[in-house]
């Protein structure tokens, strides 16, 4: 996976969009981020105005991590394979939101540590392997394995393209994951622990601390070896992680856009983008993580979040709740009235007639 | 409307989702700012869980104001009249978002400088006066004229109400109308103009100055006189506004939540919460202005708005925008398993055969 080829948004319909936003009849700038999520919304579909988003798939990635039994976490690990039945019983946060907003969800085990005994076939499809080693003691999984998780994320993104999608979520689900995803944002952003490593699903001060102190650790035992991304999935990363990667560069590279979510999709798609550059470019920013590395790996990536709820759910849950706020972005920008039709009818007298069943 | 009564919403139900949100299987406050709409919600509702708001609707006020022609704004006072006959074509940005979201919309005059000719009579059939007096020369209406004018907003509320709304929103439209709006605000709290007065629809910093001086000598020529409620709005308002207050006090009384919208919506919940003291507990924020005035009105309602997009449109579009994030919230509350009955299945394996079609 070392030479993926990215073409950018359509830079024309970008223009188009921005000089439809301009000739709206509301006052310039009046929609906020609204109006650039509807600028980058037509660049990614091609076309402008561009239709809602209407059929938007989302898919959790789950898995274990070794560093869950070194205090970094408020949960057991056991949660994980609790939570994955969870999202097929449709009881799990992502999951209500998911039909709230009509979006099709689906999960897959790529390294939960448990064989989900009884669970459909499809989720445990693409499982690498059970857990991850310890990221501060040794490497959490191998080059091997990453390269597998890396193609079954592709493969993965192949299968919701071809289900249709016009919008690809991306989610989490793994106890401990925010350790991984704070060292992989600290090793692609070059940073210290103390700058990346927050209070996950809510630890106390000694968790954080035994988390910054392992995150350090961490990025001592790699060294220079993590400049290069898959290593760094590697030595740093998961299964599930390089899994979600390996989606979000399969999604760029097909041209389908994606809305990002907290702070593991975010460290994904900075190793995504550095896999494949240009990537981040058909990304969106679905909510604002409470965890500090993800403003960090966002404003590196040039993307500003859609909401910022205090929400520290996972599971894709920040980037389904955005989905309403892109879809009204693009419906303003399509359905508005334009400034010209607005005058010429003021002159000529039309709009004294208006249309009661607009 | 000297002695409104306003029951408070039901504090069992609120108790009762307060502790339904913390027995959810997530971690404690995951949810964040949803998890708060959702208690509000179920206690506006008198239920818990309650169903997300299916029956919302909005109501544009639309009205003139004489310090339109003081420098105050980017826009003559003519748009206003143009901008009702859009929101009646369905091209103005409310309109659009109402579509989306499944919110019926209303707009009424109640004082737009202009017959409207040709409008349906229903819109025009509350108008108090055209256009209101310059507020820093003498009041902007009369007493008499902000009696009849919170009258009409009462009524409407009542419509609204008889029509099945289970969530209100209240929205404005008219040219000028942040002055007015920074001048009850400063006055309801006791601020200078320079704590109140932003750039509205995208003022420049001479028109910005003369907005700051404008509300200083209204605030210095009325006085006192103002802490009695319909004095303020007959001095510093509108009719639009003071039907809009007349409006949110009615749904507070009726008991009918509201998700207030900008800088404008804020204002006169401000006045509404002075005439008819707890209405505020059924009020909810949608959005955060860019207007300075509204952080200050919001802090002392103690509300929290659900959105920050950098909206600057008015027309109740901050409030319509943020009625899927309030739906989620009401269907997390819902929907999300209960810690018990996961720990309980994780335990007797009952898990391990999920409702695939759930």
């Amino acid at each position: 996976m070392s030479t993926v080829r990215v073409t950018p948004p359509d830079d024309d319909v970008r223009t188009e969009a921005a000089a439809r936003l301009a000739g709206l009849a509301t006052p310039v700038g009046a929609l906020g981020r609204l109006g650039e999520a509807a600028v980058w919304w037509s660049a990614v579909s091609g076309t402008c105005p561009a239709p809602a988003p209407s059929r938007v798939r989302a898919v959790v990635f789950a898995g274990d991590h070794g560093v869950a039994s070194y205090g970094v976490s408020a949960y057991p690990k056991e949660i994980t394979a609790l939570m994955v039945r969870q999202f097929l019983g449709g009881g799990a946060g992502v999951a209500v939101l998911a039909r709230q907003h009509d979006v099709a969800l689906k999960v897959v085990d790529l390294g939960v540590d448990d064989d989900l005994d009884g669970v459909p076939g499809d989720v445990t499809a693409h499982k690498v392997r059970r857990g991850s080693e310890p990221l501060h003691l040794r490497d959490a999984i191998t080059a091997d394995e990453a390269v597998r998780a890396l193609a079954a994320g592709r493969t993965i993104a192949d299968a919701e393209i071809a289900a249709g999608a016009d919008l690809l979520i991306a989610g989490d689900m793994g106890i401990g994951n925010t350790t991984p995803s704070a060292a992989l944002i600290a090793a692609s952003l070059g940073l210290p622990a103390r700058d990346v490593v927050g209070r996950g699903s809510g630890v106390g001060d000694t968790a954080l601390a035994a988390k910054e102190a392992l995150v350090d650790e961490a990025l001592a035992r790699v060294g220079s070896r993590v400049e290069d991304p898959t290593q760094r999935l590697a030595a740093l990363g998961s299964a599930d992680l390089a899994a979600q990667v390996g989606f979000l560069v399969r999604a760029a590279e097909r041209g389908v856009p994606v809305l990002l979510d907290g702070v593991i999709s975010v460290a994904c798609a900075l190793v995504a983008d550095d896999l494949a550059p240009g990537a981040a470019a058909w990304f969106a920013g679905g909510h604002r993580s409470t965890e500090p590395a993800q403003a960090l790996a966002l404003s590196k990536l040039g993307i500003e979040p859609l909401l910022d709820l205090g929400m520290r759910l996972g599971e894709g849950s920040g980037a389904v709740a955005a989905v309403p706020v892109l879809r009204a972005a693009a419906a303003l920008l399509g359905e508005v009235s334009l400034l010209e039709d607005v005058l010429a009818a003021g002159s000529d007298g039309s709009a004294a007639a208006p249309d009661h069943d607009g």
